[in-house]
């Protein structure tokens, strides 16, 4: 492990350098050092690893936590913080406040609080007022707001550098993800799939804001920046409009397809993965089609915004199956030949593996044996096999369709997993909840609600005699044979970021506030703390003046916990998850705090 | 240390008993446990000092915080748990929550969550929406929330089981104090000090709720439960309405001398021991005389609750120095003679010691050499000697009377002193804060604030270099010579409630949010633990499964945070305490948690 001392003179060297044409080799040498967490994900691949093994299994009962930081906000706190150096950076919820921490003695260095319109922006956020991370490059810390503006602070003072509009809280368009940066631009999304959004992707200059290229999820091809003859579809080009094909008539203009997930990206292929998210709205029956490119996973250019493929997961969606997962990228083995893979694991509950050069579809195995909405999916095709009695569209509108699993939050929603080159495991964080799905007549008005089903959800497994849930399993995953190699039930589900470290420990949260360890080869629980509140942040690690720490934000709220959060009672409101989850509140309360963790010395 | 199995027993067949008569009993058995934490002093004497040792100077380095709660609720959180038995009690600032947790699993056995009308009641609380505790009897957990409403709780299921009106908001009576149980009654008081609310102890019947009696701190002896003859000050019986003699006319009515302190009990001499606060509007200009009996120490009989004794700290208070601190009761030797000694640090600067059975005067020296307004007490007439310049009286209205110390908010405010009868020291958390004060004429409206003065606060202590400023320090103080044994320096105000061990170490927590332990002979510091937010709660310790805990509230607020807890910007809302502390916010930001820490396995 690199000594601290190193570190903060490589980090002063890249702060002070003069304005670059591209922040990549910055940014590149940031995530290089495993002492920083320079970026959501760990690194571009996503993979959520981390090469320090201080703590490791040998050691890791005797973790604790070493300092804590409440941000001030109540509701659910998904993400993780930034470490650049000896500054931490860590976000809120909405309002969006931004501190950078200086490790030596934990004091506020600055801290950014914008005006964001509550009345305007709160009440169109369909699952809490989460907001998943920062991004950082060229001396700049990238905040995407809750109410779409795009801002850039410098990452020394916390002043705005520049500030862009990437949406309009009227029609429903509100920000949730973690921006990306890469090279001279920061990638963004969109969110707003409950309330008729048009999803997109927009590439902006660091510099100054200005955008680059902006690529819609459906619509014709000049929108969709899709070339009918080079972009392809499991290896065959797409055609001409392949998106607005799909769709009855106009429809496409409520085409949904929602961004609002994680983005990875490929330096050597120069290529940006993300997925879409749900088809407009949740009643399939008035849709028809496979409504692409719904529900699909995007390989773009970087420079250009260009798809290079797509591949949809869940064509003509009637569950809500968004898929916008985190796209890990990960060199492994499937069939005995070496591939740039690339690791989805899908709300829909197949765990897909890809290469992720030419979109090749490799593996596509359910990863919770519970899922039952299709039989398996088609290697050749790649659609899943729908179950009839499972089809809320044959089920029809105003029918109640029992017992689908997933739910609509499915097998995994954002709670990114991590993967470990050492066990060549994917770790993933699940959910085990089943629902039944009753389409309805919805008419689009703008900033309203189009969401056009009721749902409630319930758990897969048995609830016990006293009343204890089966909601979620924490499970190992091997990506090239498709197959669970060990998993541990949770009580609800597991909404937290896992995090593999080169010390054979993996960590992740749980609902009830738990941050825990286990063995990444048996997934033997070797320790566990009960933070100050439910979970839904993810788990992150750094080091610092030569010590490894762990960090993870604890804060319940998020689709799972917005009950809670957002004081529901009803399944109504919280689109399904409220009857699910309602015995959260007898483990803990609301409460945004970042523990960090480390050995005694 | 006793084995927690036994004390399981003990609860268990406390709990189980019918009815008593008294509460006494079974309460008094329940304070004598050190494996709890049964009232909000430790026990009635009010010393905040525990028996348990093992954690101690020896080992207090390895400390390492165990679990964590967050309470769900931003505002400053002052108070501590309760812990009977193997169930800890915590409850909230406003909306006053309370949660009953398994100390087994941390799991939440239940929460009372009151409806209180925020609107009415909170623009009514001057210095924050703070409770500080719970009190428990008869196997009911005592409630007093902030819209006056006292409740009676089933401490096994939550279920409320009587609730009683003790004041209205309407005219500015609110309450932030912990309840005291004594016997068959639950002793409460009143805020309302800035509202011209006129003070008041009421005791209850824990059983129904019903009034015992009622005793105001200003009026006619027979509002007072004063009894000419009987009741002395300083050895002579004060003669007949020696409230209303030392004002003008009426204007008692609006004579202030508000209640919402701690109360502390001795059994054997059956007598409840509090003070009272300010008289009425801060401007002394327009209330004229000695203005008895607000800021007073008040010695009363629990079952009728008569005035035994009275002691004015203040008479004529031009500065706004509240009696309301803690009372303890220690038998301490002072002048070579062993005393049944009260121990009071007041807010205008001075530590009493006076004979708790007769109310004489044994010691009254600065426990800050800061404070400048009065040179000594003079200990005949236990009148404190003003000195003309900072007399806000002499400086008249509309002056601005300079460089007054202490501030408003006292050389110590609600925050608890502890007492070891180890060292024999009285362990004290202090501000070191001055002020400027201006009184102004202000006319009476029922329900809006009757303040009279405007002032600004600023440190005692020089403020560095670096703009680190020394605005409190924690004190060990010889009670018996009225000396400082040792002082730690202190960046902010210690408001937090100190506690001491027979392990001799002493606990404290900072405004940064550091919960330190010190040695109790010499000050060392053995360890710190940055905590969630600034701690304005007390530390309290206790015992479960045959270990040591300890635990304290954090959550950023109170007088001394009010900026923070109340957005605040200007000193003339926040009562001259925004100022002083606005740098408070590069250290801390709010939240409520419980902090608990124990030693390694």
């Amino acid at each position: 492990m690199m000594r601290r001392s190193m570190t903060v003179v490589a980090v002063a060297a890249a702060l002070s350098l003069p304005a670059m044409t591209t922040a990549n080799p910055e940014l590149m040498k940031l995530m290089d050092d495993p002492n920083n967490w320079a970026i959501f994900g760990g690194d571009y691949a996503g993979t959520r690893y981390s090469e320090l093994d201080q703590i490791n299994t040998g050691n890791v009962a005797d973790l604790q936590p070493v300092w804590t930081f409440s941000t001030g906000v109540l509701r659910g706190h998904e993400g993780g913080p930034l470490v650049i150096g000896d500054t931490l950076y860590i976000h809120t919820p909405f309002p969006n406040n931004v501190f950078a921490i200086d490790l030596k003695d934990q004091s506020i260095i600055w801290r950014y609080a914008p005006q964001q319109d509550a009345d305007e922006t709160i009440p169109v956020m369909c699952c809490d007022t989460v907001n998943r991370g920062l991004g950082y490059g060229d001396g700049k810390i990238f905040l995407q707001q809750a109410d779409t503006n795009l801002v850039a602070l410098d990452a020394k003072t916390g002043k705005e550098i520049w500030k862009v509009k990437n949406g309009d809280p009227k029609k429903g368009e509100t920000n949730t993800n973690a921006p990306l940066v890469v090279k001279d631009k920061v990638i963004t999304g969109i969110s707003g799939g409950e309330y008729g959004v048009k999803g997109f992707v927009a590439a902006y200059n660091i510099k100054d804001g200005k955008r680059a290229w902006k690529a819609f999820s459906v619509g014709p091809d000049k929108d969709t920046l899709i070339d009918p003859k080079k972009t392809t579809h499991l290896g065959k080009p797409v055609g001409a409009d392949s998106s607005i094909k799909t769709w009855e008539g106009d429809q496409w203009h409520l085409g949904g397809g929602t961004t609002w997930g994680w983005y990875s990206y490929d330096p050597d292929l120069n290529l940006v993965y993300y997925g879409s998210g749900n088809p407009g709205t949740w009643n399939p029956v008035v849709r028809p089609g496979d409504n692409r490119w719904s529900m699909t996973i995007f390989a773009r250019d970087l420079d250009t915004g260009m798809a290079k493929w797509v591949y949809q997961m869940t064509p003509h969606d009637e569950w809500d199956y968004d898929g916008v997962n985190e796209m890990i990228l990960a060199d492994i083995a499937v069939g005995g030949k070496q591939r740039k893979a690339l690791v989805h694991f899908d709300r829909n509950g197949f765990g897909y593996t890809l290469d992720r050069e030419t979109g090749e579809l490799l593996v596509a195995q359910k990863y919770d044996p519970a899922v039952n909405w299709a039989t398996k999916v088609d290697m050749k095709t790649g659609r899943p096999q729908v179950v009839d009695k499972f089809s809320t569209h044959k089920g029809g509108q105003d029918t109640n369709t029992k017992n689908i699993c997933p739910a609509a939050l499915g097998t995994k929603d954002q709670q990114p997993a991590a993967f470990s080159p050492k066990t060549k495991l994917f770790y993933v964080p699940t959910n085990h909840v089943c629902m039944d799905y009753e389409p309805f007549e919805v008419e689009y008005v703008a900033g309203q609600p189009y969401v056009g089903a009721t749902l409630s959800m319930f758990p897969a497994g048995k609830v016990t005699g006293d009343g204890s849930t089966h909601l979620g399993n924490f499970i190992a995953w091997d990506a090239s044979a498709g197959k669970i190699v060990w998993s541990l039930p949770e009580r609800f589900s597991v909404w937290s970021g896992a995090l593999a470290t080169a010390g054979d420990v993996v960590f992740y949260g749980t609902l009830e506030g738990y941050l825990k360890a286990v063995d990444a080869k048996t997934g033997k629980e070797l320790y566990r703390f009960k933070t100050p509140s439910g979970i839904i942040g993810n788990v992150n690690t750094w080091s610092y003046d030569g010590k490894q720490y762990v960090g993870v934000l604890s804060g319940i709220g998020g689709w799972a916990g917005i009950g809670m959060a957002a004081g529901l009672t009803g399944d109504t409101e919280g689109l399904g998850a409220v009857g699910a989850y309602k015995s959260l509140d007898k483990y803990t309360q609301l409460g945004g705090v970042l523990t960090v963790f480390a050995l005694p010395d």
